[in-house]
């Protein structure tokens, strides 16, 4: 596990390869954090040094940031696996060592998903009693926000996987949200205790008696209420519902600005209604929700959206910042001893 | 199975008592669908003679929609193993014995999906080479609408299961909807043929060898395209999904509705974008996507909405009809055989 350096300040390493316009929209973001950041945060980029050099310079960044050199870059459609055993010198690869050797806190990249999660579970393993990491992913719901996980990293998890999953956001909630006591919700096909898979059914048993605040089973709809903090799933389950919603909120996007311009009576009213619309949009996309962590790692990993602006990408860095100074991998170990115990 | 009465007039037969509204919208639906019908349909309603028999008067059709009495009435918070067991003389078990007789030709029905399908398949049983009946949906998508299986009767599905639900919706859009070679497509979490648990791979290898349209896998935001018309999956993710994008529109809706009306400039705008506001609410819940078919049973039934209105029971009507007029059973039962023969 990395440890925090003896200054207090916290250590954090950007991928200078990962997203859309890399390495321009992570060194921007850097450079906004910089400029407001009150606490006490030291910058790495790592990458190929060619390339970031002159990035940093144009942005006056070149003796404040770290670059660590790497020489392989993982296309975005590298299959995992490739990128993983090919490509050993790669930004990420490179990056989950220097954790792994507690030369840094935390990463963010805006990488391969798929890439980013087998290189840092490769490198980084998992946490003590953690059998598999998970992505998660903060959804917008009434009143606040979900978080939702896993989004997919899993596929055909046991009951056992379900409740780490359960104590992994749990944890991540009270560390890096300050949410004090997460309600957590396991996703199931309706409420009552005899609906759903025996892997559910078990899970929720276990839950049940854990110390977290389990609240039972959550249906699909729960997810945009107010009544619940965290909800658990298996990766397929929440890769499905994850881009099932995408889909329904981009065709009723569509579908609305067809719509608002059909006349010229809706167009006018789309003209004086357009600020508040675009605030819908925005709501669902929220930059401030950018940010996923990997979790369950041994090690603090930020998976930041491919296509983030520089102010999403900053609040991806925020999350990492965060469950550094939170002790997030501290207090997920401290809470797996716990439900050990009352196994 | 049931066969079609020696005049080719399609016998239909509503239950009288599920519903919010019954027997009204119910008996209101069948005047709407008599009053335009020129296809020769006979219709029969199923329930309480003393409670249907003045609603029926007061809308001059007691001599054309004969009554089947059934004594009991099941409640839409009676779990399915209770109605199931315990109201035998329910209006859904009357009617499945009538149609399992061959009495009638399909009943629609707006009560408990979860008790109207224990209740079909514990009477009517399912097709031959069918293990488990399914629940399906019609989802808005560009250009037309998606149909998507099981939405939720059956958790834990094997690969053949899967294949079976393609084998039922694929049969399902040609003979009630006329599509010609519908695209099927195995919902999962990606394209790429490694993606996803052994049980959906295996239905993958299977649907490439038989002689369905199959597209492949297709993920949760494909649903909203025109890419697929049969989108397949298990119960649990189904009805997940579902019910996610259900959660998600009303969060979507309900937003817009407080933005549009957060100012008055924006308030003006709602004015007068109004009317195409409410034609994007219609789409996500067409009235002309009521009546969902329960498939794979040996017998035509059709599920409408609890909150449906006349019209929309009226397209549930609809739905069946054109179920027995194209001959769904036959045409189910053929497309199974070609399958087996094909394994």
């Amino acid at each position: 596990m990395s440890s925090m350096g003896e200054t207090n300040m916290s250590r954090i390493l950007v991928d200078g390869h990962g997203g859309d316009d890399a390495p321009h929209v992570v060194i921007e973001a850097l450079s906004q954090v910089l400029s407001k950041k009150k606490r006490s945060v030291k910058f790495g980029i790592c990458g190929q040094p060619e390339v970031l050099l002159p990035a940093l310079r144009e942005k006056g960044l070149e003796e404040v940031v770290d670059i660590i050199p790497a020489v392989d870059v993982i296309d975005m459609c590298d299959p995992p696996a490739i990128a993983l055993r090919r490509k050993k010198q790669s930004s990420i690869h490179v990056g989950a060592r220097a954790l792994r050797d507690g030369e840094w806190d935390a990463m963010v990249s805006a990488g391969n998903t798929g890439a980013l999660m087998a290189i840092s579970k490769l490198i980084l393993k998992t946490l003590p009693g953690i059998d598999r990491p998970a992505v998660s992913s903060m959804i917008p719901a009434a009143g606040g926000s979900t978080f939702f996980l896993d989004i997919g990293a899993n596929v055909d998890c046991s009951s056992e996987h379900l409740v780490q999953f359960a104590v992994m956001g749990s944890c991540y909630l009270q560390a890096a949200e300050g949410v004090e006591s997460p309600r957590v919700g396991l996703l199931n096909i309706g409420s009552e205790d005899i609906k759903g898979t025996d892997v559910v059914k078990v899970a929720a048993a276990r839950l049940r008696e854990s110390n977290l605040n389990f609240i039972g089973n959550v249906e699909g709809t729960d997810i945009f209420t107010d009544k619940v903090d965290v909800v658990v799933c298996d990766g397929f389950v929440g890769n499905v519902a994850l881009k099932s919603m995408e889909g329904l909120a981009k065709l009723m996007l569509t579908q609305i600005k067809q719509e608002l311009t059909s006349s010229v009576v809706a167009k006018a009213g789309a003209l004086l209604a357009g600020s508040a619309l675009r605030r819908v949009k925005n709501a669902l996309h929220p930059s401030e929700h950018n940010g996923a962590p990997l979790l369950g790692l041994n090690g603090i990993v930020v998976k930041s959206h491919g296509s983030a602006d520089a102010y999403a990408y900053a609040c991806a860095i925020d999350v990492a910042i965060r469950e550094v100074e939170a002790k997030l991998i501290e207090r997920t170990i401290e809470s797996m001893n716990q439900m050990a115990e009352m196994a």
